[in-house]
């Protein structure tokens, strides 16, 4: 099968001709690939960002943010059949260990990640687990829900842990309103009351932000747009920074917005924290590290989606084209999430 | 009266004769010090850390962990009499702000610190407030108890954090033994079955730790202490750090003590927390923020000493001593909290 | 002043010339009542259930639920002055013993509760305490917001407490579309993404829920709404019921709609909770007990309010006809709440 | 295999000879049952309580508290190996469904209760599945750890709903120190630092709380533990009510007892919760049901007994003596739980 993979960091995927994976243990399930959302984190790998963390060996097939329908079945697998159209959480976990029996998924003490360890779904098909997939209803098109897998569920299991922060009279600033920023401000809108403030260098994005609920919008500009938060806080800051991106100055801004007292919940990344433990306790503000979400999150975000309260905002590729469709994202060219299409899907 | 002022920043305090303060406002309280307690941030003070976060004008008193004896009231004052036993909560809150009335004193609108930005305890009277004092059975001894104002209620008030991260089979590494530290292993072996292991440098520390039920007691040497953490921890880590020193490297171990999902509580400062992003996400840890405590965690406080499951480890120095006692603070020579004692008081 | 008093339980208010009340505290707070909302405990105590639970001797003033502006305040009064929009939380609370220290304003060991056990504000003037009032934009009308005094403050108190239960793909059973239950909808609609399914014996009511955002309404007639919510959660019952009514058989039926491991949330009263254990255990229910709400539930409130994300629906009648206005009330002909306005006010 | 069996309500069982169970599924586990505990619930299935929600079809074999060494697995197992000393939590989920997901078994949606709704442990082979068995260290005896699998089960569940509420200064009353009570108050002692209140008719049961750790104990008699429990909490009564008998005027006794703003922990059960909501909601207090356990609860208590903090205090019987376990757990002479140990187990 087609499958775009990564031989040397720094370099551009190439498209190579790689052995179909197979259903061999009793849970395994063979996704075939309908769309692929591409990541930021896809860029790092590239970069080699992740080389030393992942361990991964070259050449592999990137690729987190999968969905399709079953192509083959392990023996044991009894909640999806062949032909079932389904969404793949990103993360492989066991469902015997502790944090696996607390529904806290992604700290499985033997998981793996398609993708970022192992072949992911920048490929035709994708080997992954009866605990991976989630049934969708057959109508749903692959192409139109990929994006949630991965860009989804992160901006999702971050807000939910604002959740308890974020009550009537509070603000959040969103630095970020791409792949996963305009999902999350979605979710921010639907799950609490707080008043939305989303911080962006794109004026496209922050029109779509606006079409989405946000109830202020403001372009990164200098240090303009923390002066216009303070301004919106009288001064305080926000109870809550939600940051998407975690680079480019991103942290030193969101440190500057946030109010004593306050959350910085850290999901972009790129750049260090660096901060003098003073500020940290004579503000009492925290960090909260965020990485992707469990299953039920996914489960919750699919249902908002099915609901109506969330939609995504893609720009289709076919699988063929990943090397533009980098570059596009690379570039601040790419709106809302890219999405990889293998030739034959659909 | 007299009392202990910093003139000039890295100066030794001076014993100075000073007016007495007066209940001049209906709530206010005039507290006679019986003892006042030492602390750390009073050094960081000496040498000028606060100088901007505080703009407090020099000569002023520093002292922020007071205990003592009510002396003057203004006139709506009714949940204390002159005479009565008293330990003062060390933030002087409005009780009508928004946090106030959610019970989150500390981050009062209006509130001032005295010892910080105003003249504090190391004195002979201290002008506090109604709403800053809880009345004490009269047979306590104010040098017995002064520190669990400050150094205590900072402890606590991480603890109380924490206790829903501290589940059965966790464990939390503590960094330091000392005036805060000694208070921190009680309220976590109280109000928590995690297992605590303790790092310090000094051999007398970890023995009070272990007096006080330290499960595991470390010295810290080089790089040693983080091997034993890994070790016992099947090289995981403990699910919670927390960090009673902030300086001379203990940030950095403690980050590498940490375990994936795990917090970080920040007490103890000085250095910078400098961490990358990617870290803070693939490992989805946290960092939280302390600043002292609420009224509400100084009363459980002191219902823990009541019922003995907390006891002070203390050095008492006479108020005139006081430049002794912040040199053997800051040569580590002081064992528990050290209390200073004005002449007359008791 | 004139004031309608209750003199016998089970009789009509009589309207009355009585002395007008003082701020003779440091801290009392006299209002010009604007408008006063009519509550069904208005009635039960007419009816004598509050009799022997608030002691309150007759002949005495009922009227919980008040908003107008500052008439005269205490010498120690600082955040309100003389003209100032206000609206009355409903109890007057000390601010210093341990329950208002945590922010549980309603659990005041020394609190006293204004038209419950002491003259409230079905008259021109009222006595309350600087604690008790929070100040509004003067363009405000006390009777377009009265209601969320007492009315509004007991169903976000509630919701409040669901919101953790309340997570994407649960679904919550609103009993009773009145005065309390249509501002408990909007407060889920805007707090939560849970679906809302209202039950209500009035078609004018289900038509207000419909307008306000429910997502399922159901005519109460025999068993046939219980049927229904059965239908809508396959079988299964809702996560959570929050009965504004808890008579007439409300809470037999509320309990047929609860799923296991789910939660009532009792706020409406007049009937008992009567089930076996057996059912409480093996089906692992709960059942949450709610006193009106806090001065920041309030706060929280008043800043939905502000948003437009509540609205009141209201019906205003003058103090004089406050005996038509409760049998309109115990009819079941009063749309939303019910408004009493005081001759001469606004 | 031999196993006692009810064969008919209100009769006692019979020991009969029966086919062995088998490790047909690929998840099926056989466990050796070295010992079973006998609970308050095999009484009242034996009285036709469960008849109705449990759907089990005579003759079967109760028992729901087992520990034991593994028989034979399933192809697909991997956590246990023939041989392995296991403790088996009482319910068999399913891992897929949503509430499993979330790390509620004991609401799996698909799952069953062996010694309920399917053949228990009253024997000398359980047919189980891997994900209710906890492998343990081989030096266990199953007879000195069985009645953690349900009585100490319940107790922590319940206990660890409870944390929030009993902070410092608190006081929790345990209604019953028999087989889920003595587990409690170790429970109660290790994760919180409330006050424990225990009370019992049996002084026998009241010693053991005492060397547990529980700080008062009142005997039972009329209406004098109401008396004694107000009296040490000022006439407020306790924050938590934690009621493991549920029967015989537990309930009304316990509600007299309960602090307003205080919530009442169901475990035990036999009659009716019969109150009015007037007083649920003028007292604000709360009723909370308990069912058993999860799989990580289980885990917990495992690890607070390894280190120590929970020790079992329990009478032994062999199988065939079954019927005079019961006799004397109904007639309270059993001290601790019971627990049955088949002929040629260990």
């Amino acid at each position: 099968m087609r499958a775009a993979r990564l031989h040397e960091y720094h370099q551009r995927l190439k498209l190579d001709d790689v052995d179909e994976p197979k259903a061999v243990g009793p849970f395994d399930v063979v996704v075939k690939i309908g769309a692929a959302g591409l990541c930021r984190t896809d860029l790092h790998i590239q970069e080699g960002q992740w080389a030393e963390k992942s361990q991964v060996s070259l050449p592999y097939t990137p690729g987190h943010e999968n969905a399709g329908w079953v192509h083959e079945v392990g023996s044991a697998v009894t909640n999806v059949e062949v032909g079932d159209t389904v969404i793949v959480h990103p993360f492989i976990s066991c469902g015997l260990c502790l944090p696996c029996r607390r529904g806290d998924d992604m700290h499985c003490v033997t998981g793996s990640f398609p993708g970022i360890n192992r072949d992911g779904g920048f490929a035709e098909l994708l080997q992954t687990s009866a605990r991976s997939v989630v049934k969708l209803d057959p109508s749903l098109d692959p192409k139109d829900i990929a994006a949630l897998a991965d860009a989804g569920l992160t901006a999702i299991h971050a807000v939910k842990k604002a959740i308890p922060v974020l009550v009537p009279g509070t603000r959040a600033v969103v630095i970020g309103a791409g792949g996963l920023g305009h999902i999350g401000i979605q979710c921010l809108k639907t799950l609490t009351a707080t008043e939305i403030i989303v911080v962006d260098p794109s004026e496209p994005a922050l029109e779509l932000a606006r079409e989405l609920g946000a109830d202020h919008t403001i372009k990164v500009e200098g240090k303009r747009h923390i002066d216009a938060v303070q301004e919106l806080t009288d001064g305080l800051g926000a109870e809550a920074i939600i940051d998407f991106v975690g680079e480019n100055g991103a942290v030193e801004d969101g440190i500057s917005m946030i109010q004593d007292g306050g959350f910085y919940y850290v999901i972009g990344y790129g750049q260090n924290i660096d901060i003098p433990t003073i500020d940290v306790i004579s503000r009492e503000i925290s960090f909260i590290g965020n990485l992707v979400g469990t299953y039920v999150d996914l489960q919750d975000l699919m249902t908002l989606t099915a609901q109506g309260r969330v939609t995504l905002h893609t720009t289709t590729y076919p699988l063929d084209a990943i090397n533009d469709a980098m570059n596009d994202l690379d570039q601040g060219r790419l709106q809302g999430r890219g999405i990889l299409v293998p030739a034959g899907a659909g």
